[in-house]
Protein backbone atom coordinates (compact mmCIF):
# COMPACT_ATOMS: atom_id res chain seq x y z
CA UNK A 1 0.00 0.00 0.00
CA UNK A 2 1.61 3.61 -1.13
CA UNK A 3 -0.03 5.63 0.95
CA UNK A 4 1.49 3.34 4.53
CA UNK A 5 3.92 5.43 6.50
CA UNK A 6 6.64 3.86 6.34
CA UNK A 7 7.92 3.92 9.73
CA UNK A 8 5.01 1.40 10.77
CA UNK A 9 5.59 -0.93 8.26
CA UNK A 10 8.96 -1.52 9.64
CA UNK A 11 7.95 -1.79 12.99
CA UNK A 12 4.55 -3.50 12.53
CA UNK A 13 5.64 -6.94 10.73
CA UNK A 14 3.98 -10.64 11.60
CA UNK A 15 6.81 -11.34 14.08
CA UNK A 16 6.74 -8.25 16.22
CA UNK A 17 3.31 -8.61 16.65
CA UNK A 18 4.24 -12.64 17.32
CA UNK A 19 6.71 -11.33 19.59
CA UNK A 20 4.20 -8.74 21.61
CA UNK A 21 1.61 -11.76 21.86
CA UNK A 22 4.19 -14.21 23.22
CA UNK A 23 5.09 -12.06 25.92
CA UNK A 24 1.55 -11.21 26.43
CA UNK A 25 0.13 -14.54 26.89
CA UNK A 26 3.17 -16.48 28.41
CA UNK A 27 1.67 -16.51 32.24
CA UNK A 28 -1.96 -16.51 31.26
CA UNK A 29 -3.05 -17.13 27.68
CA UNK A 30 -6.52 -14.96 28.91
CA UNK A 31 -4.66 -11.86 28.56
CA UNK A 32 -4.18 -11.83 25.20
CA UNK A 33 -6.28 -10.14 23.36
CA UNK A 34 -5.60 -7.49 20.12
CA UNK A 35 -6.12 -4.86 22.24
CA UNK A 36 -3.59 -6.28 24.78
CA UNK A 37 -0.76 -6.69 21.59
CA UNK A 38 -2.04 -3.29 20.26
CA UNK A 39 -1.33 -1.76 23.52
CA UNK A 40 2.06 -3.24 23.56
CA UNK A 41 2.98 -2.40 20.06
CA UNK A 42 1.91 0.82 20.18
CA UNK A 43 -0.61 0.51 17.41
CA UNK A 44 -4.26 0.63 16.38
CA UNK A 45 -5.97 -2.31 16.70
CA UNK A 46 -7.14 -1.53 12.72
CA UNK A 47 -3.56 -1.84 12.06
CA UNK A 48 -2.87 -4.95 13.77
CA UNK A 49 -5.99 -6.62 11.81
CA UNK A 50 -3.88 -5.90 8.50
CA UNK A 51 -1.41 -8.39 9.66
CA UNK A 52 -3.67 -11.05 11.51
CA UNK A 53 -6.89 -12.09 10.98
CA UNK A 54 -7.71 -12.64 14.16
CA UNK A 55 -7.07 -13.90 18.04
CA UNK A 56 -6.72 -17.55 17.09
CA UNK A 57 -4.89 -17.33 14.27
CA UNK A 58 -2.15 -14.77 16.15
CA UNK A 59 -2.67 -17.71 18.89
CA UNK A 60 -1.27 -20.22 15.70
CA UNK A 61 1.57 -18.07 15.45
CA UNK A 62 2.11 -17.90 19.12
CA UNK A 63 2.32 -21.50 18.93
CA UNK A 64 4.38 -21.81 15.46
CA UNK A 65 6.93 -19.55 17.30
CA UNK A 66 7.55 -21.76 20.45
CA UNK A 67 7.58 -25.16 18.80
CA UNK A 68 9.95 -23.19 16.47
CA UNK A 69 12.58 -22.96 19.82
CA UNK A 70 11.95 -26.80 20.16
CA UNK A 71 15.21 -28.98 19.77
CA UNK A 72 15.89 -30.59 15.65
CA UNK A 73 16.78 -34.13 15.87
CA UNK A 74 19.53 -34.35 13.01
CA UNK A 75 18.98 -36.52 10.30
CA UNK A 76 22.07 -38.34 10.70
CA UNK A 77 21.70 -38.39 14.64
CA UNK A 78 23.68 -41.75 15.67
CA UNK A 79 21.04 -42.87 17.88
CA UNK A 80 17.60 -41.85 17.41
CA UNK A 81 16.28 -43.34 20.35
CA UNK A 82 18.18 -40.59 22.06
CA UNK A 83 17.53 -38.06 20.13
CA UNK A 84 13.73 -38.52 20.51
CA UNK A 85 14.55 -38.22 24.20
CA UNK A 86 16.39 -35.26 23.75
CA UNK A 87 14.05 -33.06 21.38
CA UNK A 88 10.72 -34.47 23.95
CA UNK A 89 12.84 -33.44 27.30
CA UNK A 90 13.48 -30.09 25.09
CA UNK A 91 9.99 -29.69 24.41
CA UNK A 92 9.40 -30.01 27.80
CA UNK A 93 11.83 -27.46 29.14
CA UNK A 94 10.49 -24.92 26.36
CA UNK A 95 7.17 -25.14 27.42
CA UNK A 96 8.27 -25.17 31.36
CA UNK A 97 8.98 -20.77 29.97
CA UNK A 98 5.53 -20.71 28.36
CA UNK A 99 3.29 -21.71 31.56
CA UNK A 100 -0.15 -20.05 30.09
CA UNK A 101 0.25 -21.61 26.80
CA UNK A 102 0.01 -25.00 27.36
CA UNK A 103 -3.69 -25.36 26.33
CA UNK A 104 -2.95 -23.36 22.76
CA UNK A 105 -0.04 -25.63 22.23
CA UNK A 106 -1.97 -28.94 23.30
CA UNK A 107 -4.88 -27.73 20.76
CA UNK A 108 -2.78 -26.41 17.76
CA UNK A 109 -0.24 -29.09 17.65
CA UNK A 110 -2.50 -31.41 15.44
CA UNK A 111 -2.63 -28.44 12.48
CA UNK A 112 0.91 -27.16 13.25
CA UNK A 113 3.19 -27.44 10.42
CA UNK A 114 6.52 -27.25 13.32
CA UNK A 115 4.56 -29.81 15.18
CA UNK A 116 4.62 -31.96 11.69
CA UNK A 117 8.47 -31.00 11.38
CA UNK A 118 9.32 -32.24 14.31
CA UNK A 119 7.14 -35.31 14.08
CA UNK A 120 8.80 -36.11 10.57
CA UNK A 121 12.32 -36.43 12.07
CA UNK A 122 11.34 -38.73 15.54
CA UNK A 123 9.98 -40.75 12.67
CA UNK A 124 13.01 -40.77 10.66
CA UNK A 125 15.03 -41.19 13.29
CA UNK A 126 13.41 -44.23 14.48
CA UNK A 127 12.81 -45.68 11.29
CA UNK A 128 16.79 -45.29 10.71
CA UNK A 129 16.54 -47.40 14.04
CA UNK A 130 15.13 -50.42 12.24
CA UNK A 131 11.41 -49.97 12.66
CA UNK A 132 9.04 -49.96 10.23
CA UNK A 133 6.24 -46.64 10.00
CA UNK A 134 3.98 -48.36 11.63
CA UNK A 135 6.01 -49.08 14.54
CA UNK A 136 7.90 -45.69 14.49
CA UNK A 137 4.50 -44.50 14.31
CA UNK A 138 3.16 -46.18 17.73
CA UNK A 139 6.46 -45.05 19.41
CA UNK A 140 5.96 -41.63 18.62
CA UNK A 141 2.42 -41.81 19.64
CA UNK A 142 2.88 -42.94 23.02
CA UNK A 143 6.08 -40.84 23.80
CA UNK A 144 3.58 -38.30 22.82
CA UNK A 145 0.66 -39.21 24.61
CA UNK A 146 2.90 -39.00 28.10
CA UNK A 147 3.75 -35.87 27.38
CA UNK A 148 0.57 -34.28 26.10
CA UNK A 149 -0.92 -35.91 29.39
CA UNK A 150 2.00 -34.87 31.80
CA UNK A 151 0.88 -31.10 30.67
CA UNK A 152 -2.76 -31.78 30.44
CA UNK A 153 -2.47 -33.02 34.15
CA UNK A 154 -0.93 -29.62 35.12
CA UNK A 155 -3.80 -27.53 34.18
CA UNK A 156 -1.96 -24.49 34.05
CA UNK A 157 -0.11 -24.53 36.92
CA UNK A 158 3.40 -24.31 36.07
CA UNK A 159 5.65 -27.57 36.86
CA UNK A 160 7.30 -28.75 39.96
CA UNK A 161 10.30 -30.58 40.16
CA UNK A 162 8.65 -33.74 41.14
CA UNK A 163 6.60 -33.15 38.02
CA UNK A 164 10.22 -32.85 36.03
CA UNK A 165 11.88 -36.00 37.69
CA UNK A 166 8.01 -38.10 37.48
CA UNK A 167 8.02 -37.39 33.53
CA UNK A 168 11.79 -37.49 32.62
CA UNK A 169 12.13 -41.38 34.64
CA UNK A 170 8.84 -42.21 32.68
CA UNK A 171 9.98 -41.32 29.58
CA UNK A 172 13.13 -43.24 29.90
CA UNK A 173 10.93 -46.46 31.12
CA UNK A 174 8.57 -45.86 28.22
CA UNK A 175 11.48 -45.18 25.27
CA UNK A 176 13.80 -48.18 27.15
CA UNK A 177 10.66 -50.37 27.25
CA UNK A 178 9.62 -49.96 23.78
CA UNK A 179 12.86 -50.02 22.45
CA UNK A 180 13.54 -53.25 23.73
CA UNK A 181 9.53 -54.56 22.59
CA UNK A 182 10.36 -53.30 19.15
CA UNK A 183 13.88 -54.88 19.09
CA UNK A 184 11.65 -58.02 20.23
CA UNK A 185 9.76 -57.85 17.05
CA UNK A 186 12.26 -56.98 14.43
CA UNK A 187 14.06 -60.25 15.95
CA UNK A 188 10.83 -62.12 15.29
CA UNK A 189 10.22 -60.40 11.40
CA UNK A 190 14.22 -61.23 10.71
CA UNK A 191 13.77 -65.06 11.47
CA UNK A 192 10.72 -66.00 10.06
CA UNK A 193 12.11 -64.36 7.16
CA UNK A 194 15.39 -66.95 7.52
CA UNK A 195 13.09 -69.44 8.18
CA UNK A 196 10.93 -69.17 4.76
CA UNK B 1 -41.79 -28.89 50.48
CA UNK B 2 -45.30 -29.79 51.55
CA UNK B 3 -46.87 -28.28 48.17
CA UNK B 4 -44.87 -29.88 45.97
CA UNK B 5 -46.88 -32.37 44.12
CA UNK B 6 -45.49 -36.55 44.64
CA UNK B 7 -45.57 -37.25 41.40
CA UNK B 8 -42.84 -35.09 40.09
CA UNK B 9 -40.93 -35.20 43.55
CA UNK B 10 -40.50 -39.18 42.33
CA UNK B 11 -39.45 -38.63 38.94
CA UNK B 12 -36.93 -35.61 39.51
CA UNK B 13 -34.16 -36.50 41.68
CA UNK B 14 -30.83 -36.46 40.89
CA UNK B 15 -30.32 -39.43 39.28
CA UNK B 16 -32.91 -39.12 36.77
CA UNK B 17 -31.13 -35.76 36.09
CA UNK B 18 -27.55 -36.84 35.74
CA UNK B 19 -29.01 -39.96 33.40
CA UNK B 20 -30.54 -37.63 31.31
CA UNK B 21 -27.77 -35.47 30.77
CA UNK B 22 -25.60 -38.34 30.48
CA UNK B 23 -27.59 -39.43 27.65
CA UNK B 24 -27.77 -35.79 25.95
CA UNK B 25 -23.93 -34.94 26.42
CA UNK B 26 -22.99 -38.64 25.78
CA UNK B 27 -22.06 -37.62 22.06
CA UNK B 28 -21.21 -33.83 22.07
CA UNK B 29 -20.94 -31.94 25.21
CA UNK B 30 -22.54 -28.86 23.66
CA UNK B 31 -25.77 -30.08 23.72
CA UNK B 32 -26.05 -30.36 27.40
CA UNK B 33 -27.83 -27.18 28.46
CA UNK B 34 -30.56 -27.19 31.34
CA UNK B 35 -33.03 -26.49 28.79
CA UNK B 36 -31.72 -29.70 27.48
CA UNK B 37 -32.19 -31.63 30.11
CA UNK B 38 -35.44 -30.30 31.31
CA UNK B 39 -36.71 -31.07 27.89
CA UNK B 40 -35.60 -34.36 27.96
CA UNK B 41 -37.09 -34.76 31.64
CA UNK B 42 -40.26 -33.19 30.59
CA UNK B 43 -40.36 -30.57 33.42
CA UNK B 44 -39.31 -26.76 33.85
CA UNK B 45 -36.09 -25.26 33.49
CA UNK B 46 -37.05 -24.18 36.66
CA UNK B 47 -37.73 -27.92 38.49
CA UNK B 48 -34.17 -28.20 37.70
CA UNK B 49 -32.35 -25.43 39.13
CA UNK B 50 -34.15 -26.69 42.43
CA UNK B 51 -31.84 -29.97 42.20
CA UNK B 52 -28.92 -28.72 40.35
CA UNK B 53 -27.01 -25.31 40.84
CA UNK B 54 -26.12 -25.17 37.29
CA UNK B 55 -24.45 -26.71 33.89
CA UNK B 56 -21.27 -26.66 35.60
CA UNK B 57 -21.86 -28.85 38.82
CA UNK B 58 -24.59 -30.88 36.49
CA UNK B 59 -21.53 -31.90 34.09
CA UNK B 60 -19.35 -32.70 37.25
CA UNK B 61 -22.39 -34.95 38.83
CA UNK B 62 -22.02 -37.01 34.95
CA UNK B 63 -18.30 -37.45 35.30
CA UNK B 64 -19.39 -38.68 39.07
CA UNK B 65 -21.32 -40.85 37.29
CA UNK B 66 -19.17 -41.94 34.22
CA UNK B 67 -15.97 -42.96 36.98
CA UNK B 68 -18.42 -44.54 39.20
CA UNK B 69 -18.63 -47.10 36.03
CA UNK B 70 -15.07 -47.90 36.48
CA UNK B 71 -13.90 -51.08 37.11
CA UNK B 72 -12.68 -50.72 40.64
CA UNK B 73 -9.79 -52.82 42.55
CA UNK B 74 -10.29 -55.00 45.43
CA UNK B 75 -8.03 -54.72 48.21
CA UNK B 76 -6.62 -58.16 48.12
CA UNK B 77 -5.65 -57.88 44.14
CA UNK B 78 -3.74 -60.70 43.99
CA UNK B 79 -1.00 -58.73 41.65
CA UNK B 80 -1.33 -55.04 42.03
CA UNK B 81 0.35 -54.38 38.71
CA UNK B 82 -2.18 -56.06 36.26
CA UNK B 83 -5.21 -54.40 38.51
CA UNK B 84 -3.91 -51.36 37.99
CA UNK B 85 -3.18 -52.08 34.06
CA UNK B 86 -7.03 -53.54 34.25
CA UNK B 87 -8.56 -50.41 35.61
CA UNK B 88 -6.93 -47.85 33.01
CA UNK B 89 -7.86 -50.29 29.97
CA UNK B 90 -11.44 -50.14 31.62
CA UNK B 91 -11.81 -46.20 31.87
CA UNK B 92 -10.47 -46.49 28.27
CA UNK B 93 -13.39 -48.52 27.03
CA UNK B 94 -15.64 -46.66 29.44
CA UNK B 95 -14.59 -43.60 28.03
CA UNK B 96 -15.31 -45.03 24.92
CA UNK B 97 -18.79 -44.82 25.36
CA UNK B 98 -18.97 -40.96 26.07
CA UNK B 99 -16.44 -39.52 23.08
CA UNK B 100 -18.22 -36.34 23.98
CA UNK B 101 -17.26 -35.93 27.77
CA UNK B 102 -13.85 -36.71 26.84
CA UNK B 103 -12.56 -32.99 28.15
CA UNK B 104 -15.01 -33.06 30.89
CA UNK B 105 -13.37 -35.70 32.50
CA UNK B 106 -10.18 -34.28 32.20
CA UNK B 107 -11.35 -31.23 33.93
CA UNK B 108 -13.50 -32.70 36.77
CA UNK B 109 -10.77 -35.36 37.51
CA UNK B 110 -8.53 -33.56 40.00
CA UNK B 111 -11.06 -32.54 41.93
CA UNK B 112 -13.49 -35.39 41.42
CA UNK B 113 -14.12 -37.94 45.12
CA UNK B 114 -14.99 -40.66 42.30
CA UNK B 115 -11.53 -40.32 40.87
CA UNK B 116 -9.87 -39.83 44.36
CA UNK B 117 -11.23 -43.33 45.35
CA UNK B 118 -10.17 -44.99 41.95
CA UNK B 119 -6.46 -43.28 42.42
CA UNK B 120 -6.40 -44.42 46.54
CA UNK B 121 -6.86 -48.06 45.67
CA UNK B 122 -4.47 -47.81 42.70
CA UNK B 123 -1.95 -46.63 44.96
CA UNK B 124 -2.80 -49.19 48.16
CA UNK B 125 -2.27 -52.33 45.05
CA UNK B 126 1.09 -50.74 44.34
CA UNK B 127 2.16 -50.12 47.70
CA UNK B 128 1.08 -53.96 48.55
CA UNK B 129 3.77 -54.62 45.67
CA UNK B 130 6.02 -53.23 47.98
CA UNK B 131 6.83 -49.80 46.59
CA UNK B 132 7.16 -46.75 48.86
CA UNK B 133 4.26 -44.14 48.83
CA UNK B 134 6.41 -42.11 46.52
CA UNK B 135 6.98 -44.60 44.30
CA UNK B 136 3.53 -45.67 43.96
CA UNK B 137 2.63 -42.08 43.53
CA UNK B 138 5.62 -41.67 40.71
CA UNK B 139 3.74 -44.52 39.43
CA UNK B 140 -0.17 -43.70 39.01
CA UNK B 141 0.99 -40.37 37.51
CA UNK B 142 2.95 -41.64 34.85
CA UNK B 143 0.06 -44.28 33.60
CA UNK B 144 -2.23 -41.64 34.03
CA UNK B 145 -0.46 -38.90 31.99
CA UNK B 146 -0.50 -41.85 29.25
CA UNK B 147 -4.56 -42.30 29.38
CA UNK B 148 -4.60 -38.47 29.69
CA UNK B 149 -2.81 -38.24 26.89
CA UNK B 150 -4.07 -40.69 24.81
CA UNK B 151 -7.38 -38.74 25.24
CA UNK B 152 -6.26 -35.21 24.73
CA UNK B 153 -4.88 -36.16 21.54
CA UNK B 154 -8.48 -37.71 20.17
CA UNK B 155 -9.96 -33.73 20.27
CA UNK B 156 -13.09 -35.24 20.82
CA UNK B 157 -13.02 -38.06 17.51
CA UNK B 158 -13.58 -41.78 18.68
CA UNK B 159 -10.86 -44.14 19.63
CA UNK B 160 -10.28 -46.13 16.11
CA UNK B 161 -8.79 -49.56 16.76
CA UNK B 162 -5.10 -48.46 16.13
CA UNK B 163 -5.85 -46.01 19.22
CA UNK B 164 -6.46 -48.90 21.20
CA UNK B 165 -3.94 -50.91 19.76
CA UNK B 166 -1.53 -48.30 20.52
CA UNK B 167 -2.67 -47.71 23.65
CA UNK B 168 -2.68 -51.19 25.32
CA UNK B 169 0.98 -52.28 23.74
CA UNK B 170 2.48 -48.69 25.27
CA UNK B 171 0.53 -49.02 28.55
CA UNK B 172 1.95 -53.01 28.64
CA UNK B 173 5.47 -51.29 28.06
CA UNK B 174 4.66 -48.46 30.35
CA UNK B 175 3.62 -51.02 33.26
CA UNK B 176 6.41 -53.15 32.50
CA UNK B 177 9.05 -51.16 32.36
CA UNK B 178 7.92 -49.34 35.77
CA UNK B 179 7.44 -52.81 37.65
CA UNK B 180 11.42 -53.77 36.89
CA UNK B 181 12.49 -49.99 37.86
CA UNK B 182 10.58 -49.94 40.39
CA UNK B 183 12.24 -53.75 41.28
CA UNK B 184 15.68 -52.43 40.69
CA UNK B 185 15.18 -49.42 43.21
CA UNK B 186 13.57 -52.00 45.91
CA UNK B 187 17.03 -54.25 45.06
CA UNK B 188 18.88 -51.79 46.12
CA UNK B 189 17.03 -50.26 48.89
CA UNK B 190 17.13 -53.36 50.80
CA UNK B 191 20.80 -54.26 49.81
CA UNK B 192 21.76 -51.48 51.34
CA UNK B 193 19.95 -51.54 54.70
CA UNK B 194 21.46 -55.49 54.74
CA UNK B 195 24.95 -53.89 54.34
CA UNK B 196 24.62 -51.20 57.12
Amino acid sequence: MAGRPKVRKERLDEQAIVDAALKIARKRVSDLTMRAVSDELKVSVGALYKHVVGRDELLALVVEEILGQAPRIHPDASDGWLALRAQVLGIQALMDRYPGLDDAVIAHSPNSPKANELRDEGMTALQHEGLTIDEAHKVYRAVTWLWLGSRAALEGRARRQADIDTFAESLDVLIRGLKSHMEATELVRSTSQELR
